[in-house]
């Protein structure tokens, strides 16, 4: 398959810049690997609110429901804050996730030789970090039944429940392995099962699933000593597979360890359907001013090279230019360091194109 | 009040060893300030699960019920690893924390001067850093009903309910606040309401009893930017106050911020009662070998000095104390580096007692 129909869903603040740089770079690509995307544009999050009071239009859901892959900016800003929980951008998000099935959310954090500087931790201890976070994303507390807020007893209560059934636990587990047999072979699995027994369910599942997987290392980590080890030795996780929530958090953390949240790009997978975007917000604060830095979503669409369009050599080219450019010297404001040449979206599209 | 009943429970692994060293504090500064204690020892966790097969014995319950603080060591090990979660050892530290009704878990990170070189973070990142978790212990998922494993329609599936009362929210905030007002004046009340229900009503309480804290600032901030924001900017928390899971996470990320988590101690209290342990394990890898690093069961106990017994002099005393031997170059093997002193659990005990 050469021909790939894409849904874009720019979103909100940066949303629209970056996911323009996206496109640049998917053209050029086309063009050397010889494919065609044919691209329908979608209203997504606060800018879908705006228009038509819903964060996930049906006209939106439609495109994706007729698309191979989905190219996502990002949604939110303080104009939306307020609104009550199921009427938020997020929740276009998350209805998503849902109506696509895509249980499967897979989150590389890698340490770029070029900017170690940037991240908080010390050269030795970043240095080499090279790990994949995948988290559960349609399933757990995000969607368990019952949930709400009531009245009991004359006071107030808010409820979630979280849970997992057999086969969610099963399909994410399998794609952990997987991926590690194309990686360091290991894969840690991360859940509170000295506490909860929703956990001592995915333990076990997973332990199951592993007997498929002889030459894959798999280690059981509580949550709470994860989000400790993960500061302490990144270098030692190769593939983390975990619940939507925990997920969420450990993520967020590991992708805090690189310091440079503007390079972080994640797939969301699912049986039919794919979802690429980078894990950055949607930065209102510098929205407009064209001095995003578009290396998360240009390296989302990477992993859309990849994964969707099973071209692995285009997501390479894209991935070595973007370190080409770095090692150049070329750097947004988010990763600018003195010496270092600061550009702004279009140039830093450019530079990398040129690369390519 | 000059007399206190401590019930003191060492537990396994180091447990023993660290009270012991504890103690031998206390007993110098008992004298020094007028104090006298009265110890009762009870079993908890794999010790007692080998005496009498339950994690805490009734016995134990009832020494803690008479007590005016407990002082904990650790508890868990591999031999008692593969237990069902009801018979575990830790299920011996969650009954405590439910039946004394401990519902607050106050968990500073600080980072001493002496030890910057122990951090996983860069020296300008770590410097200065002097935040307090507030986790609530005795509601959320832990503790949530309906929750179990069963059947249904043919596959396994696990489930836990997280769930907050509003009085739960109330009496926690309150505590949040009350220990800003005697630090930097802010809270950072760590949710998912972006998402939750449950997070819905605990940030709705919170502003609520914000209203008569004007002289504290407060901001939200979701679970998963939380973690990252440690991460980046860690100096800019002062009091963080979150529920049951988050909190597990989030203190123990912060306790790994400082790199030496054999410094870190704790309090856990109530209404009523009061609890102090360390936040690290049993260690059974170094148990019996007399080289554990004492100083945050110290600490604890230094803790329980300022909230239990109400001479906050003692506690500074101690405090004071600990930096002057870490400053005179004294270090167990978990914090020991190049061009520092050696010393076992007793050498450590007997030169902090000599600074008192
Ligand atoms: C916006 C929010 C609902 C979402 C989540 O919690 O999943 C975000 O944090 C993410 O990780 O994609
Ligand atoms: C041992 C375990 C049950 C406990 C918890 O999760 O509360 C521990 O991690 C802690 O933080 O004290």
């Amino acid at each position: 398959k050469k021909h790939f129909k894409i849904a874009v869903l720019p979103g909100d603040g940066i949303g629209p810049e970056i996911i323009d740089s996206a496109l640049k770079v998917l053209d050029v690509v086309a063009k050397k690997y010889g494919l065609t995307f044919e691209y329908k544009f979608g209203l997504v999050g606060g800018a879908a609110i705006d228009e038509t009071g819903d964060p996930l239009p049906s006209e939106t859901l439609k495109i994706c429901k007729e698309s191979d892959a989905i190219l996502f900016g990002a949604v939110g800003g303080e104009k939306w804050d307020n609104l009550p929980t199921d009427k938020r951008p997020e929740k276009g998000l998350l209805r998503i996730r849902k109506e696509l099935e895509l249980f499967a959310n897979i989150r590389p954090a890698k340490a770029y030789e070029p900017l170690l500087d940037a991240s908080p931790l010390k050269p030795e201890i970043i240095k080499g970090v090279d790990l994949v976070v995948l988290r559960e994303l349609t399933g757990d507390v995000y969607f368990g039944e019952p949930r709400g807020r009531e009245v009991r007893n004359g006071e107030r209560v808010g409820y979630n429940t979280m849970i997992y059934y057999e086969h969610e636990v099963k399909r994410i587990a399998k794609l952990a392995f997987e991926l590690a047999r194309n990686r360091r072979k290991k894969v840690t699995s991360v859940d509170k099962a000295n506490v909860l027994e929703v956990s001592g369910l995915w333990r076990e599942v997973v332990n199951e699933v592993h007997a498929d997987y002889a030459d894959v290392e798999l280690e059981h980590m509580y949550i709470d000593n994860c989000a400790m080890q993960l500061i302490r030795r990144p270098k030692d996780f190769d593939v983390i597979v975990t619940g939507n929530i925990f997920g969420d958090i450990i993520s967020d953390e590991a992708g805090a360890l690189t310091g440079s949240l503007g390079m972080l790009p994640s797939a969301s997978i699912g049986e039919r359907y794919a979802f690429y975007e980078p894990i950055h917000g949607s930065a209102p604060d510098i929205a407009g001013k064209g001095i995003a830095n578009p290396i998360a979503t240009i390296l989302s669409a990477a992993m859309m090279l990849e994964i969707t369009c099973k071209v692995p050599e285009a997501a390479r080219d894209i991935e070595r230019a973007i370190e080409k450019v770095l090692e150049d010297g070329y750097r947004t404001g988010d990763i600018w360091s003195p010496g270092t040449k600061r550009v702004n979206t279009v140039e830093m599209t450019e530079e990398i194109i040129k690369r390519i």
